[in-house]
């Protein structure tokens, strides 16, 4: 016989997800859940028990298309699911601490995606309730996915490695331009009810979070400057106000000594997920663009200046952080990648019980920065302790 | 009640697959199989029904990670099976002819790795028994992932549509560096039976059949030169001869009058997978490069010289080919996309009964290109028909 | 008769013109000089008449070196020499007014590097007595020479034909690595008395200038953040305390509602020159960088999606302004070429009446945006009124 | 008194020149006769003596505007004449052979543009002079100019210094577009009996220059392959047949083992002087391209795997070479330098009695390299040695 059927052998546990949302977020988790464990090593073989969804019809038919096994419209059934070990929140901002905290409290771990949510005082809250939950072993996670770029995760290991140095500059932009045109429609993400800020806490949430994890310190102080270039929109019910910022710009200390600028716009045309960072200390330099993800410069200062210079290094290698797990050199990752990457990582955790971030606490503190530029912007640029 | 069970509603019918070899181009092929219904509305869904391999063992922890339902260590018993539909084959150049005709002849669809042999003999074997399947609408292509490219599908649009105009030029080189280390040891793709050639057919088929796809025109002869730098290798048994190329350079001409330059090696230190491709035009001109898959370069010469200039193409717009199935501008793809992309073109010209490229006469094409250069490379370089 | 002699022919009258400082300003002036009736059909032959300097020897060899007929330790001789019809004045910042202002007054044009003075006060000064001469025919010019770059002319004239559309973001940075040695000795640009900043003033004031040019635009208000991140450095008589700011970040509004961000430092290592300029308006995106200074970069909104994208022109066509005077295209010019071009505008300008910029006036429009950053860095950088 | 005479004070001798030719090449020669002793300390002062042209008043006209003393009809005149110690020669290569052996005769050291001569034979002439013109201290020198582009003496020295181990690979492309109009009109370029060659001789030249002088080894045989596109253009007699070719592509083989590829085209659209040179070698790689002429790419393969990549070096460091003559690092130079630099290793050499490259045997070895390629075009593309 030379045939013989697959199994899991009982090797790997199931662990049951449920994932309330499923648009861009939605479709690009699920499809993380489908691939980790096929080729990480992760402790737990995703189970994708059901979906949940506002419509029932368009859950229904999303959770077909993506893989899960059921769909419901009440993400409380979820929540309350034996079947169900993890939530992954996938929905706009003003919903994640009621959902978050409720799953916390039955038990399930929870990955929520960013910005922690839409206030400080939510955020607050969650990490209380993650804290608890974490008492109990129950894990939390927020998706701050840059972070599982591999090209940026080589960058805060030279970093830490101190090929930097003492680090005096970061230099951070999130460019989109897809709100360049004056006549494109309303849309939730402009109401400052639903989305808590514009740019700001869309993309600049990232930059933060990315600055943060990369140098190895937090902001310590911010000054900013917020616009609103296209002040209505058009809507089914005629023109509506626009109630978010289009653009933030600021200025930043960190809590090493670094001087920083950060940029957060989706005005930008031309320029469609130029999330950049560039970072200069006293012993090298680093520079990203999340459009060439598979690349990160580094300039080494301890080279000689007859042969210095920014070196592009293609982060292919298996030597690179999550590269042993993919394809030869040179056979680029895409943007769905970083999302295997993270749920690989919270799986990992949860099997062996070790940390995992960025956590619900590190989605705070990205809240606190985006609160203190709002206000140092309310407030003429004054700077603002963080 | 707020919740249902997912369910295919029996609206796309199943096509079981087999896929015989489980090594990189396996894994990668696994993953497109296990996504393509997922992102586009092909007419099936694949069933992975069983993966074939040589060890019993191997094969089986490779179908349990890979998503094989069943896996077997005879391909013959594969191209026998009632619920198998296609036979995939990502097996070494020398198998390719004995499983696609015997695939093809029980009545399976097949995607056969390229190169589609390792002999002309071989390929137009593999040809005659493509036609007389395809007659019985029996399905095969020959899997040059590149054609799935979205910046190269692109690039094909924009000669197709005359944005060019009459092509001049066409250079085009594919670099890698894996064999630069001379003491890296010998593998079977050094070895001419198993392999056929070395850089020739490994990498230089694909830039062939590209150069032919995005130009639309064929290669009408060639002028070869190969080298092999390292003429032995270690290997378990003490030194090995290597038997293939190292590197070959070769310059053509297209059948509209373009020349041609080519370049394929693995030692060209730094250039990871460097396939690079770039085309001039009387009206404009085209770059490309693998490294950065997610843009083309355009140059329209029809734009005033003030502000001509080479443009960086995100390819990632909703305009842009496959996009729309994926993310939002900026949110880049990756290699195993082009698999993907590959997979999806092959389920919907099997549903439609429409044309799908590159088949198998394609392969013979550059198969014949291959063996030109090498009877020129023979002899001393003199330029040959192919 | 074969040979004549070569004469000037009383066709171009002679210009004389004095220069006071023979560093690395003067190099760069004297070149252009000797250089610009060369390639630039100017109304006037510059006769090189006499270079200032404080020590006699060094002046002598300077002046021999570069191509004066005399020199001088006196500037006031210059001055007043009936044969001088140009002063150029290449000394630091703090002797900038009463130079400039003795010149004009004794009907002497001036050509005066930047930044304009150390004060605002002493700036005005400049601007008073720049007028005063211009009703007597008497010219002025600040040296910011980046206005002459080819590719800034051109982005320039972009933006005023309209390509770019409502302008909403500039982007501006200044960036060099010469002072990331913390061991690097003490110079004068350290000292506040006579560099009046540190690279804010040096290559901040750049940026602003070029920022204003390009747009059209002034800037109406900035919030700056300054830094020093070395405090001592070594001198002849051991430690001296740094007193002026080692990097400027600013956020800046501009007259018709952009927004900026701007930064200036020595501390970015791998940084050698990066003058880099980005600007997003409503139809269209510019971005140039001058480590590449040949290069500008443009973006055309109104191009399809499927084709736009940021355009590399080589700023090297007889279109392109300046480039008729010099090589074919690609024949790439370097950074001494601004000066000559700078001086090939104002001899233009005195020949024929016609005004010529940068004027002192916008030397101290510069002047003032410096002072704003500055008193914003100094009051916890809220936003200020220029 | 505080003002003194500028003078030579016989420190350095003048040495007087005398140029035939004034189009393009005259130019820029003249702005290097003009500058270098402004920044080099060249054993010798050039005089500006005399510029040989055919029409009188074209010729006076020049030599006004480039500054020489004088002008002449006569060539043989220039080089009978006392004060004339070297002669310049940027006449079309058909002159070359007469005018450089006529000059070194009459013991006066010569520059000559490239290619050599339109021949082998007259090349062969002409080193046949230079030898015996050398033994009586008089020199000669072919304007090779990209052998004083600093980024490509610093591959040169790379390479020596062993940084790139053995060599592999070498790419050697340069590209430009002038003639990508069909309906560009006849120049003489286009005319064998003048130009000799067309792409090949012009552009192709300097890459089979550079190649061997960067790599320090010669190309022993080549396979070449020319085309020419538009066969006939208008002049003001009518259509007028095209003599010689459009492009050359052609593979090489190197003395130490390397394979080469060239290419030579003016039908590469948008690419303006991309005079490009890629070297891969078993422990490093370099890469060039002349639009970017202030940067060199450098691939460290000693580096670990994780933080390697090529780098990009800004050349303008004062330890980069000729650079130490010119501006801050970043500050970057231009075409017309490699001419500076060209010259001021000439004048050098005449004043220190060393050798200097490339001599007019340098030049022969290129025209041997060239034959080889037309005699290969025209022969099937067979191999044939050098």
């Amino acid at each position: 016989m030379t045939e013989q059927k697959s199994s899991n052998d009982g090797r790997r546990p199931e662990l049951g997800v449920a994932m309330v949302g499923h648009a861009f977020m939605g479709a690009v988790h699920s499809q993380a859940w489908r691939s980790v464990a096929r080729f990480f090593d992760v402790p737990y073989t995703p189970r994708m028990v059901v979906l949940g969804g506002r419509d029932a019809e368009r859950a229904a038919r999303a959770a077909e298309r993506m893989g899960w096994e059921a769909s419901s419209t009440d993400w409380r059934e979820l929540v309350e699911r034996k079947d169900v070990d993890l939530i992954d929140i996938c929905t706009p901002g003003d919903s994640h601490a009621e959902i978050a905290i409720a799953a916390l409290e039955a038990g399930k771990h929870v990955l929520c995606e960013k910005p922690l949510a839409n206030t400080v005082e939510e955020a607050e809250r969650m990490v209380a309730a993650a804290e608890r939950a974490r008492e109990r072993g129950v894990y939390s996670m927020v998706a701050f996915n840059y972070r599982r770029v591999p090209a940026l995760v080589l960058a805060k290991r030279l970093v830490d490695e101190g090929r930097l140095g003492e680090l005096r500059h970061v230099r951070a932009t999130y460019l989109q331009d897809w709100l360049a045109d004056a006549e494109a429609p309303m849309t939730w993400r402009l109401r400052k009810e639903q989305a808590g800020s514009g740019a700001l806490g869309d993309i600049g949430a990232h930059i933060i979070d990315a600055a943060q994890f990369v140098t190895g310190q937090t902001i310590t102080g911010v000054s900013g400057l917020t616009e609103t270039f296209v002040r209505q929109r058009p809507s089914d019910d005629g023109p509506e106000a626009v109630t978010v910022d289009d653009c933030a710009v600021f200025m930043a200390r960190f809590s090493a000594g670094a001087v920083g600028s950060f940029e957060a716009t989706r005005y930008a045309l031309g320029r469609k997920n130029a999330m950049r960072l560039e970072l200069n200390g006293s012993k090298g330099s680093l520079a990203f663009d999340f459009e060439s993800m598979n690349e990160l410069w580094f300039h080494d200062g301890e080279e000689p200046a007859e042969t210095g210079g920014f070196r592009r290094i293609v982060v292919t290698e298996p030597d690179h952080p999550y590269l042993e797990a993919w394809w030869p050199p040179g056979h680029v990752l895409g943007y769905e990648h970083t999302f295997t990457h993270e749920i690989a990582d919270l799986l990992t955790a949860i099997g062996t019980g070790k940390r995992v971030e960025p956590s619900f606490a590190d989605g705070l503190r990205v809240q606190h920065v985006l609160e203190a530029v709002e206000q140092s912007a309310k407030n003429g640029s004054m700077y603002r302790q963080v």
